[in-house]
């Protein structure tokens, strides 16, 4: 592709050789004759002035360091992203039922579906447009999904569950199979039966094998834009705010509240009825027992402040150090008194 | 439904009004007229006193506190629970076979099944009355299962596993796949065949995306009335006890021994070869490395009584002020040793 | 079976009546008449001379130990893993495609293969000789797997993926699905494209719904017999060394490094672009946050050496304790100072 198309394409401003010849786009440190690369800040300024590559994709402040044609760009990591789907662009299979898929008569598929071999959707199931519903899917009785739809194969979305536009649902998940409640009753455990539901807003994104448990009463709630890794578990009747990030195996206990923009790194767990604010950062293994404020970076567990846990952790193989200091002072106070007679405390 | 009606099917006391019209239950905070609540004990009082349902479930102790009519129950949640089942029944797809399932000619399935589409049951397979065993569930040959049995769309049973009466499997579950053992042998790693089996007493319940390896020899074991969360992993050769509840995301290593009535949060982890005893509480994240006695609250890694652990997190935050403090007396008691000579210790 | 054949079988020197007949291996502790059992090292000699089990599986040293007859073995434990196989042979469904498997034109699969019912296989796929893939297994286009593949139920391989010789995945595995990877744009988060794949090579086993996901660019490595675990996570961009294992949820960030025969207990987690060399011990939950060693053991989070780890978890509980002690200690020298007048330092 010429390097003129592709500035057309992406609609950035082209300095440099329009005619070159774009084959690839590469991370900086790959970058070769016929690459694209980007450089999204300072950092990557030494990088830059070093690539081989034929393009970069720079912001205003870094053009004059590019060795290479430039696409000029506020955000180069976002439109780098624009050319991997241009270079790249992902599977679709075309549209069309397969004839192995069993579909209820009163299931309704917007335009444009894809529907895979062993497919099963249930009856009342309303499914928008262009939807992609790749092989051995089960979706369960009067499930409601957007436009846009793409869930990859071995999903199960349970009877009732609410599905926003623009929603993608990687391999193996399970969205709104029964929350974990019972009660002790006569020496046995009775199921508290689990009538709420899963509501998944616009533009959501769960990863392969993730489960979200459906409410007791009501609705879990995954808010618009969250992204969700791989092997997370949601419980029943958590809220997860708006364009909040969980990396892969973090675990959300019952009632959770999670405000929007938070980032979760991997393996975080949290308490039933934790608490947390806006923008909150937590450390992988970052264990949340209670209430997080807004604005905060977190880490350990109980959490605390990101800040305080790097300092004691850094302690803590001191300890027994310090526990043997502080018998040898003890034992020259213990002989400082002998020495004085210990009469004076 | 009358009020009447609903107390008479429950087999509850009613005091009040039994024509009032019930048209759906609701949490104690949401109580509008028409909706019935419940109030298991004394911290219910207050909201009890302020509801504006129609109806609460109650034990005798709080009859006197309701501002409406009463249903008396020896244990309120419990019957609640059972309200919820009775205005929202389960979803059940109707009995009968799908065309599109493949079942092996020797497989046997009692009255009542119902087998969706995409199912495949293996050779010499046999399987109790009213089972359900939603879409595109595979069973490997010489499965057991008995009565009432409830398998999810995307559950995997594997060959020879034995499932007791009225067990439900959720999504995506695997039963039996193969224990983790390998052995080092001339460079490389061999498998240890994993022969033994998984066994699944009666009312047990299975979360979705959980694992169960069967044994390398004889069986695991999980004990009647067992209650697993989503994403628990369960390894090779480990037995659970009676009733025991697992939250989300817990793993157990090979050979554990849980006892009975035990509860573990989400992410709770042991090493191989564990031994809890029974009704041992387990905080989220606790990280058992060899034995806990029964009737004990555990937390921490290596797992510690939870009061204990309670006490040493709060000093956590605490250590670099700690050491800070052990030094200043260091420095305090050598510029002593200097004022008064140094000489007598 | 008669000793003699199964010492033939094996071939291993035998020591005793060949004409005895082995019904069955069995632990060491289960060892009965008609039972073969093996004691890999001294730790097994007691149990060895106690045993009544008709054959052990000896090493030369301990031949003399054994109350019965014996097979010399310079690896005992790989030797009864071989007769294992020989008394249990795994299950594997007869070659054949079912007619319900939904095979592309162009796919192609070597001689010998087993296709399970509701099997999906796309496009351009290639499956060299003797597969086994079992039901509800779902392959995108364009895949590569060599010779014995034996692929689980509710697998999915998604597109592009390539696959050795001799690998097992297990059930409801994802291979291949998206990695994790947004950018902040314009108030809201843009996916980066997961153009690379997944390369597993040789002899490799994958756990019951473990994920491993593609890379952003160039390929996600699970190296030559690398062992996985079940609900294991590998991210995007990782590479695990050869015949590493990683016990049951064991979570790897985005870009991480493993080096050769590591092996990590359950529910180890790292960091993004941690990375950790050659034979690395760690324990169950250690937290990797950066680098690691060659050769050495480890555990908590952030990791340090076992050792270290071991000795401070050991006071951990005692933390209130030394807050208290320092406390006491400052308040005796605050007394002494005001004994000695103060005016000394």
């Amino acid at each position: 592709m010429k390097l003129k198309q592709l500035a057309d394409t992406l609609k950035l401003e082209l300095r440099g050789d329009g005619a070159a010849e774009i084959s690839m786009p590469a991370p900086i440190e790959a970058g070769a004759p016929g690459t694209i690369v980007f450089a999204a800040g300072p950092r990557y300024a030494a990088a830059l002035r070093a690539t081989k590559a034929s393009c970069a994709i720079v912001p205003e402040s870094l053009a004059g360091d590019a060795p290479c044609a430039t696409l000029i760009s506020a955000n180069p990591y976002a439109d780098f992203a624009r050319v991997l789907e241009v270079f790249f662009p992902p599977y679709r299979p075309p549209a069309g039922i397969d004839p192995s898929a069993r579909i209820a008569p009163d299931a309704k598929l917007g335009a444009g579906a894809s529907v895979g071999a062993g497919v099963s959707i249930a009856a009342g199931t309303v499914i928008g447009r262009n939807a992609v519903v790749h092989p051995n899917v089960t979706i369960y009785p009067n499930v409601r999904a957007g436009d846009d739809f793409v869930c990859h194969s071995g999903v199960s979305i349970r009877e009732g569950v609410v599905i926003g536009n623009r929603v993608t649902i990687l391999n193996g998940a399970v969205i709104g199979a029964e929350g974990f409640g019972f009660v002790e009753h006569q020496g046995a455990l009775v199921r508290i039966p689990q009538v709420g539901t899963v509501i998944i807003e616009d533009d959501v994104e769960i990863g392969a094998n993730t489960t979200i448990a459906r409410a007791t009463m009501g609705a879990t709630l995954v808010r618009r834009g969250v992204k969700l890794d791989n092997l997370v578990h949601i419980g029943h009747n958590c809220e997860v705010g708006e364009y909040s990030r969980f990396a892969a195996q973090v675990g959300l206990a019952g009632s959770v509240k999670v405000g929007r923009w938070c980032q979760f790194g991997g393996q975080v767990g949290t308490a039933d009825h934790a608490a947390i604010g806006d923008r909150v950062l937590a450390i992988g293994q970052t264990g949340i027992h209670n209430e997080v404020k807004s604005d905060t970076i977190i880490g350990g567990a109980p959490q605390v402040e990101f800040r305080k846990y790097r300092r004691y952790v850094a302690v803590l193989p001191r300890l027994p150090e310090m526990l043997r200091r502080i018998r040898a002072i003890e034992q020259q106070l213990e002989l400082r008194r002998d020495a004085s007679g210990g009469g004076n405390e």
